[in-house]
């Protein structure tokens, strides 16, 4: 974790001017995604909406809609992320050992080019919930992988040969590489995962034409290490002041503290700022850590050029339950009591569905967008903190002593699956778990590359019902849920709205459901392969608009049946509750594609 | 290898009455077969036609077919064989570890049951060409599975417990089971895998009531043994004499003389005699063991109650190429001549299609089905025997002299995927390869359990082109070809045909084809998860017919992909042949459901 003076150094690099093809780079994807035919980046748009003008495929007609054709990688257990799409060619990738494949959209996929990175398969075993990857980034003719074991490397689009790459991090104590690169102008940004190793988060920046580091961005540490400036960031419209990510742990803690980085990240090129949440503070166990343990649980947004932050909002304070709030952040316009806001919309693992005015960081609206979430009466509009309920807090009840009926579940209301928005109906389309929790703190201490977890959980459904999931409309101006479709599963698909009314999601049984935006009503169900925690894209080819989706169960809810446990309480709690997946879906990796007849 | 004692015990079993319970069963299995809605035996029916009376899927509406549902296996590597439909229930399997499961119709695959049996994965070393199983059987409310490690187990079809279950022979040894077993009456059939381990093949009937072993009959040996009456079984007619297993060997190599017997069988009830072949002598050095090796690579009649031999015809005596003799015998009337026979039609891997009288063993035709076999001129109609063309006899050559040239290819003109007959047609539906080898023998001393192969090869498309196969339409009257459509890849999948006047076969690409019957003009395609070396079956259920297919490339020609091999001449010669497959295609394991809008 000594990577302190490497940041001081690209920091004083980070200022100097972005090279003119490196900016003509960021041109390039900032007109590929507006071109509706292709899907660019994994979320879509740097706005992260899973929104596509694609109108073909109508709430009309989606009952229509046929498999094309399908493409299985090779590979087994969870397939998060979705493909991209640059003209003729498909982008996709797998699990560990993170192979990318590249197709021919003219010949029902036929292998353009493969590549297979050579990693140690002892970095399996410290990837917490499965041996996900959640996709790929492009920019100037170039495919980004984060690998597992945190190597960053850059392929040939067009050949898949490696133009550079550079190892972020060590396996070896615990940091792993599970999320999809995004690329802002000439940089390409990637977190980092580990918040059961203790490995402390950060932001890291790349230049796309070298791979050299360019600025790195941590969640805790003193402000050299966090780029927060005690001055200009703010939180809730003040001002951060000195060393905010030390002051709030005791000791050194911050050092192995958590925070990690690895789900997805947004981009306002207005603004030229990054938002993105941390994740969990380390360990599990609250009593062992003191304090805000900031920023923990906190959503960032960081100039793009130089990782500064502007603003930082910290949505968990002390953490007692691994609420990380590394879910998407969704950037629209949202009317709030009659007032449109630049918005930045966000669906904590707390179960509270949080509107933010992201130029400044103001707390617009902060809402359960599960009825079932008990662990907060509400959040404080004014202090930004939630209202913690003493008989659902792990530290209050202590080590040793098994909180039980804590609503949501570690994995959250919602984990990273991203959410969709439909500029259409200004309503977000959102993937949620509705899983309840006991959860018992124990004492644990660190070791380099060792869990560090520090408390044992079990999962069951929310009182008053059997199921674990429900995909929900949210009004973000208001904080309601629209409408609930019930799924007996939850809900581990990315979402997508698209121009033709349509709203499509996957669930863990296998199922890729289509949905209309304004009632929920079920209007077409296809079983895929294996269980969907993949994110549903679609793209136009020669004329016709397709749908894809990567199946292959997996991720933390399916991580029994991924990594054949059967204990209850293994897999961080989730095994119990989702034992019952396999009478539906088994181990698998396939793409499938679907189109209009 | 020593079952002698326990084969005479059975044998004196083998004669008494079979009980009523277990004629019922018969009767049952007789009945499900005529019943086109179910699918319940591999091959189809009794007669391994693999034809359907099926005709909601026409060749004007097959261009509408569509995926249905799909369910992934949760294991990779090769998929041979296919689905059994029974009612309401599908039953699959895998390939090594072998899980079975059974699918609920009503409920887009919803699994009922999973049994996945635990086995040494040290079996997977001595599976000569990839881990596959080639499918289940079905009797008297039991499920039966034929193991890898040879185990046979019967389970109860409607909740996967273990009736009961018995090993037949020993991994270790080099034996293992990848064949799909064959109920008749009140026995089930199973074979043997391991010619290229020196082991002895048989056919070995159990009750199906209690697994007790009722007759074991072996390819070589003594009359004993090979359970052939040396007055009674005959050989084009005449009587074979005494110990005819043996009286061709020199020594005690029929102890380890191969002959097994991995591939199909069929069953002619009126007759009451099983049709099946033998595969290679071991070794493949034919200089090791002179003589005609009786009876390796012949087609066997036997008494499906006693297991005694009918009679018996030897295709390739002393082979010297790896022509085995296994592949299906299709059973249907054929008019040779003018006259109509009851006749045997089989495709067999020396690339000649032979059509024999099934009742007396009678040659009738015996044709190239591919032109590109030279390794013989033609086969003499008196004797039976082919007329080799020295240039391309291995003994001849001689040891370590590399023969060039030969076609067809160790893995033959074809390989065990089954053909299609369809009685409106008259004609044969015959996936076939189009392969040629270079061949080079050499000396190997056997050790029990180790290799025992004696030859290295490499394989390539045969002169004039560059298709590795062609799928074709046959006359086996006249031992003429109808049509041929080429194909990139060896056709390594089974046929159907349907009254329908559709044909169907997969590609090693992953393509499910339909092609007109009269023509080979090709109706439909779609691209399956991976490549497809299974069978294609269809069934009706709910009033609607459905197209079903296992994807998962494999098998010998897909070794390179499944094994991760990339020496040219490994996977005995096959890898170099089928490199670029890994364009097209990867490792998966899919079911693919098919059924009109």
């Amino acid at each position: 974790m000594k990577l302190t003076p490497l940041i001081k150094a690209t920091m004083a690099f980070a200022v100097t001017a972005a090279l003119p093809l490196v900016a003509s780079a960021n041109d390039e994807l900032l007109k590929l995604q507006q071109d509706s035919k292709q899907w660019v980046i994994p979320a879509g748009n740097y706005s992260s909406t899973r929104y596509s003008e694609l109108s073909q495929i109508t709430k009309d007609n989606v009952k229509n809609l046929q498999v094309a054709w399908t493409f299985s990688t090779g590979v087994l257990r969870g397939h998060e992320g979705g493909p991209l799409v640059l003209g003729d060619t498909m982008y996709i990738h797998t699990p560990f050992p993170n192979v990318v494949f590249a197709l021919d959209l003219n010949d029902s996929g036929r292998v353009i080019w493969k590549y297979e990175p050579k990693q140690d398969p002892d970095t399996i075993p410290v990837m917490c919930c499965d041996t996900v990857n959640r996709g790929l980034a492009y920019a100037d003719g170039k495919i980004f992988l984060h690998q597992a074991d945190t190597t960053l490397v850059a392929l040939d689009a067009k050949t898949g040969k490696e133009i550079w790459k550079t190892v972020d991090n060590d396996p070896k104590k615990g940091a792993t590489g599970t999320d999809a690169p995004l690329v802002v102008k000439d940089k390409v940004l990637i977190g980092i995962s580990g918040g059961e190793f203790g490995v402390r988060g950060y932001l890291a920046a790349y230049n796309i034409s070298d791979g050299k580091l360019a600025w790195r961005a941590y969640s805790m540490g003193p402000d050299s290490d966090t780029l927060l400036d005690p001055d200009k960031t703010t939180n809730l419209g003040k001002p951060v002041g000195k060393d905010s990510g030390t002051a709030t742990w005791q000791g050194d803690q911050w050092k192995i503290g958590g925070g990690t980085t690895w789900g997805w990240y947004s981009y306002d090129p207005q603004l030229n700022l990054v938002y993105y949440g941390s994740g969990n503070p380390s360990t599990w166990n609250p009593k062992q850590r003191p304090g805000d343990n900031r920023w923990s649980m906190t959503v960032f947004a960081r100039d793009a050029d130089t990782g500064m932050a502007k603003w930082v909002y910290q949505m968990t304070p002390h953490d007692e339950w691994d609420f990380d709030g590394v879910n998407e952040m969704i950037l629209a316009d949202v009317d709030v009591g009659g007032t449109t806001h630049k918005a930045l919309v966000h669906f904590d693992r707390n179960g509270f569905g949080y509107t933010i005015d992201r130029v400044n960081g103001a707390l617009l609206v902060a809402e359960k967008y599960d009825p079932a979430v008990n662990w907060a009466t509400h959040v404080d509009m004014k202090t930004g903190r939630p209202e913690v309920v003493s008989q659902y807090s792990t530290d209050q009840n202590g080590e040793d002593v098994n909180s039980k009926g804590i609503c949501p579940a570690a994995l959250g209301s919602k984990d990273q699956q991203p959410a969709a928005y439909s500029p259409k109906t200004k309503l977000f389309y959102v993937p949620t778990n509705h899983v309840c929790m006991d959860y018992e703190p124990f004492r644990v201490s660190y070791t380099a590359g060792q869990p560090y977890v520090g408390a044992t959980l079990s999962m069951y459904p929310a009182p008053g019902g059997t199921n674990l999931g429900n995909f929900i409309a949210w009004d973000a101006g208001t904080g309601k849920i629209k409408w609930s479709d019930p799924e007996p599963f939850s809900v581990w698909s990315g979402a997508l709205a698209t121009a033709g009314d349509v709203v499509f999601y996957g669930t863990l049984e296998g199922y890729i459901k289509a949905v209309d935006p304004d009632s929920g009503k079920e209007l077409w169900r296809f079983k895929t392969p294996s269980g969907i925690i993949g994110n549903i894209n679609t793209y136009e080819h020669n004329g016709k608009q397709y749908i894809a989706v990567l199946s292959g169960v997996g991720g933390w809810a399916g991580i029994g049946l991924a990594a054949g446990l059967t204990e209850d309480t293994a897999g961080l709690g989730a095994v119990g509750a989702y034992k019952a997946l396999s009478n539906y879906t088994q181990l698998g990796g396939v793409l499938t594609v679907f189109a209009l007849p």
